[in-house]
């Protein structure tokens, strides 16, 4: 943590089913993969372990060089807004928000427990997804249906990818130099999942995702917003229960299905509109559209804003849509650097013209190094 | 029409089931009320053509003073973007309708056909709810679901409210003396229900209630924007059907269920609010945030504003609320006029300052005489 670099990388996947695979990539040195049965996390932590202390492929000689392990979790409900040392407390709040994480924070438990398992007293921290969205205000997370909701499930808005909104707003604040108690910045994180982030001084204001990741931009295969009364239309004239309605709104829809099916991949539908696929092209302006729609939102909630980021997948490569959410933007004096913008792709960057009334910047998120400043920042 | 003076109102309510009543209010003359059974509208719409031939009580001496008939119908669906006279083939439109619009499409075409049948040969007018929005791009009426959804139901944005946002936005380009081609308009239509529009000179770019009149700005007893995932999240915690929950989202919603219930009323809510219920002030503070957070985004539509103008019963009453929402609009040069917002309630006028680089104004809705004159304009 010194000097912030990473030693090594992995992935395990298909624990638990047939072709379990771990994958570990030590800095200049070859891919390592392990091909074998993984029935439970508990195993896919051992095996984790052995390959960082391989002989060959390692990068430690011993877990004693572990100082602490950094958990990604999804969801704290309202308990937590900060990143925190795993106790036997936390790990009751991570179980009581299964039922508001239920894809995630049942795995997430999974995991802290098998490194518990693995390497036991070794500190781990939790770094919650939820915890950015923390700061807002009830007039932004209070959703207008009856109280009794909220009081007595939680039902609010929580915001996602917390981690990515937090990192890439305090990168925003040093890469554009501005006031960190009072700049205004909003992050466009847009990858396959997207969200819009409003934050002054680095605290969350208000962001798009919800209850669920499923509120708020057009998505890769996530609709966002929509009509509610949409999903009693569609139960009603396709036959379908309210959970295969939710299927087809996390899973087929977004660009995928607003473009007839061409495809979630956002580099797919540019090509297919740069060669006069008209579908294609309406789908990027409506994804385009909604966002400048939420930099507009968000610049009203902040009243005014200092930058606006682009990160993660498409906001860090996709210098094509750029343009096309800048040039709604004219009136808030944003100018944008043409040249600057399709130079930084997969970089910082600032992507405004000098003159330009608000800082245009590509800034790629890094989650993983977030989760590792908390980590060291909790057992220091 | 020359002079566009009323010369009677009135109304027929509880149509078919106990208690049917006609109140008839003839200009400078005392109210008429004739409570008597009816069992169709066919009857409502006799008693309503013999109260306006009333020896004592009507305003004309025969029907052939009526030139013309105008009558709201809700949808048109993607088939009339303008008022239309009536014929067979609107008619079949109206029809093709109902399952867009369940509720009022079914009633307008009895109202239609009773008239016809008390007037044979009158010219009928049917002005569209939804004809306001019928302007909008694909970009801002598609939503991000499989586009088969779209081209077998029709599923799309309509907006609705389009006779009010229609005749306030042209009544504000007038009143502002702005340009009548370029000027960009945001109309706030806050009563008990409510949603807000973007136009340029005139024509509709966006609009917040969607497929139906659920979506957008939070309402009386609706909840507008929701992440969609609360409705399959609350049917199975509270074990209530896709039809109970919708039920729920329109009529225990809004800010009387955000209120826990205090009312759906904001004379009552603001009262409450100032005796210091937080609970009611936190719901108005809500209220307030989401009608500015639409008006960043439709400034963002349009790349500025020239003009925002409260109508329908709150917009046009509730002078509390407009510092409440102006507060977040500095960064547009946006400059309220407290004293004069303080006066301009129930009627026109301009609440922002002369330096404001933004006019802010009040204008009454008047849907009859939006009516009256698309009726006109067509029997000429």
């Amino acid at each position: 943590m010194d000097d912030e670099s990473v030693i090594a990388k992995g992935l395990v996947e298909r624990i638990g089913i047939e072709g379990s695979v771990l994958t570990h990539k030590p800095t200049g040195k070859d891919k390592y993969v392990v091909e074998t049965p993984m029935k439970d996390h508990n195993i896919a932590v051992k095996l984790v372990l052995d390959a960082l202390q391989d002989a060959e492929h390692g990068v430690i000689k011993s877990t004693d060089e572990i100082a602490a392990v950094g958990h990604r979790v999804l969801h704290a409900g309202e308990k937590y807004i900060e990143s925190c040392l795993v106790t036997e407390d936390v790990k009751k709040v991570v179980r009581e928000c299964f039922d508001l994480g239920p894809l995630h924070n049942p795995a997430n438990l999974i995991g802290i427990e098998a490194v518990e398992a693995a390497m036991p007293g070794k500190p781990n921290v939790a770094v919650w997804d939820t915890a950015f969205g923390g700061t807002m205000e009830p007039k932004a997370y209070l959703y207008a249906i009856p109280r009794e909701y909220y009081e007595k499930y939680g039902v609010r808005r929580y915001g996602f990818h917390g981690t990515s909104h937090s990192f890439v707003s305090k990168e925003t604040i040093k890469f554009a130099n501005l006031d960190p108690k009072t700049a205004k910045v909003i992050v466009c994180h847009l990858g396959n999942g997207a969200s819009i982030s409003a934050s002054v001084g680095g605290k969350c204001v208000d962001t798009s995702m919800g209850l669920t990741p499923l509120e708020g931009l057009i998505m890769g295969t996530r609709s966002g917003d929509l009509d509610p009364a949409i999903l009693e239309f569609l139960c009603n004239h396709e036959n379908l229960t309210i959970s295969e309605m939710l299927n087809i709104l996390n899973k087929k829809s977004g660009v995928l299905g607003m473009s007839g099916g061409i495809s979630s991949d956002f580099r797919d539908l540019n090509a297919a509109a740069n060669d006069g696929n008209e579908i294609a092209k309406v789908t990027l302006e409506a994804y385009a559209y909604r966002v400048a729609k939420y930099i507009g939102a968000y610049t009203a909630a902040m009243n005014g804003v200092d930058a606006i980021t682009f990160t993660a997948g498409v906001g860090e490569n996709a210098a094509w849509l750029r343009p096309m959410v800048a040039k709604y933007l004219g009136y808030l004096g944003v100018e944008l650097d043409e040249a600057a913008s399709e130079k930084a792709c997969g970089v910082e960057g600032i992507i405004s013209t000098p003159e330009s009334k608000v800082k245009l910047c590509v800034i790629p998120t890094n989650e993983e190094l977030a989760i590792a400043r908390e980590t060291l920042a909790l057992v220091k």
